[in-house]
């Protein structure tokens, strides 16, 4: 139904009066790239790498000529000191459950992390893990007990996330009393490729695709929780700062992926996050 | 009855011949200090603090003359990129609970950190902050799929901790789904004075003491799991780094602080880690 709306609204004429119309907002893709034996902040334009110098959330500034895209590999596009995650965020994906009356937030580890086309390792001893494509908040800013509308500015941008989950370990008969190694175990939170700064991310489409079928497909404005709503109440009891992630839910249902597939999540005006399955 | 076992074992002549000697291994005590606008890392010795230079978990070198304690301020002895918890890692804490049958793990956010002698904040909206004393591993060297001998070599030291954690959040009617801020508000990891390397930590004498009564007191070889059992349980899911730690889980029953309280957490060859409540 949104999908619909939203394509009607799309073939209206900007000029056509009942619709306010916004001028575009510049989108400025932020990536993280290896190249030779070390690593930079860069700006993603087409099929060019800009490299930048300097602190991402801080000042930088532009270092030396364009890179080929091919010809650089590129990283988890920051370096969280925390990485949060909210659970049972879309009505699609809660199912028969009771919505929560509140942003329902978990950790995952840093040493979850994976790189656009990295791999995806099934620990040994797993036999249940589920892809859940998400929309991820990068915070640019420290912030300690923001209200929603300062929430906004807290946010730098939005990016693709992988919140890899072990259903077993999760919710399985012998599952464990928290979710540390469900959702944290290595490789389990694969992040990018660029992070969008400037993107009106309250309605963008999310789509994970599983050896190129689509199996999740929600516009962001379904959230059950926003953005905004999601950082300030975090900021309530834990102070979130620079770099800081937060996977703000799945949409719909998931299903076990197995070594050999191929797991993309792609959101509109960010890009794919492609990778591959492999045995532990 | 351990302390009973114990004191007779201390009081026999070391020449009994039914009891093995084992020659005193020498314990560093390596804290980590701020002394005007600058911090580092040092030996503890008396009332000494001897500068390094470098990486704790590295190679690091004798830097500059000693310092008097006094002098300096102590922070929390390293800067782990994760914290890991156990909880239920006591029979005398389980109570009439079902005893686990792994170590069950969770996650405590790194902004939680507390220095020795820093306020612990009760946060706005929380009502019922408990102390948990409890000994903390701290790694040395990263870890990935390790053995429970291999464990042994991968454990830098000890030192103290406090998981304070919020029972409502944790366990009230409204309860969170995930412990997230009931063990991870801002304040709620006090950690420290020292790491004791070298200690044999596998029986030592654990006491928390609220405004000077001693309201938890229990030997280390009480925990369920021990500390390279829990290392090498974590490491086969998440990689530790060196500089992470571990807070293994707490004895007996706890309590709700409230502000201008002092909790102290003491374990007999690594010191005291002092504490005052604060409302926030």
């Amino acid at each position: 139904m949104l999908a619909t709306r939203r394509e009607l609204i799309a073939a209206l004429p900007v000029t056509a009066g009942a619709l306010s119309y916004q001028a575009p907002v510049k989108v400025t893709k932020y990536v993280r790239f290896r190249r030779g034996s070390g690593s930079a902040y860069g700006i993603l334009e087409g099929d060019r790498v800009h490299p930048l110098s300097g602190d991402l959330f801080g000042t930088n500034k532009p270092a030396g000529p364009p890179l080929k895209l091919r010809e650089v590999t590129l990283l988890y596009p920051c370096q969280p000191s925390k990485i949060f995650a909210v659970g049972l965020n879309y009505k699609s994906h809660i199912g028969s459950r009771k919505a929560p009356d509140k942003p329902e937030i978990f950790y995952k580890p840093i040493t979850a992390l994976q790189n656009p086309e990295g791999e995806i390792v099934i620990p040994r001893g797993a036999a249940n893990v589920h892809y859940e494509g998400e929309i991820v908040a990068v915070i640019g800013k420290r912030a300690k007990q923001v209200s929603v509308d300062q929430a906004r500015e807290v946010v730098f941008g939005v990016t693709c996330g992988n919140d890899v989950s072990e259903r077993d370990w999760q919710n399985g008969p012998s599952k464990d009393l928290q979710w540390w190694r469900a959702k944290g175990a290595d490789t389990f939170a694969p992040l990018g490729p660029a992070i969008a700064h400037g993107l009106d991310y309250g309605n963008v489409l999310l789509q994970t695709r599983l050896n190129g079928q689509v199996v999740q497909s929600q516009f962001t404005a379904d959230l059950l929780f926003d953005i905004p709503t999601i950082v300030s109440f975090i900021s309530q009891a834990v102070t979130l700062m620079p770099g800081d992630v937060i996977y703000t839910g799945t949409p719909g249902s998931t299903r076990k992926m197995s070594p050999g597939d191929v797991v993309e999540v792609e959101i509109e005006g960010i890009g794919v996050l492609r990778n591959k399955v492999v045995a532990g």
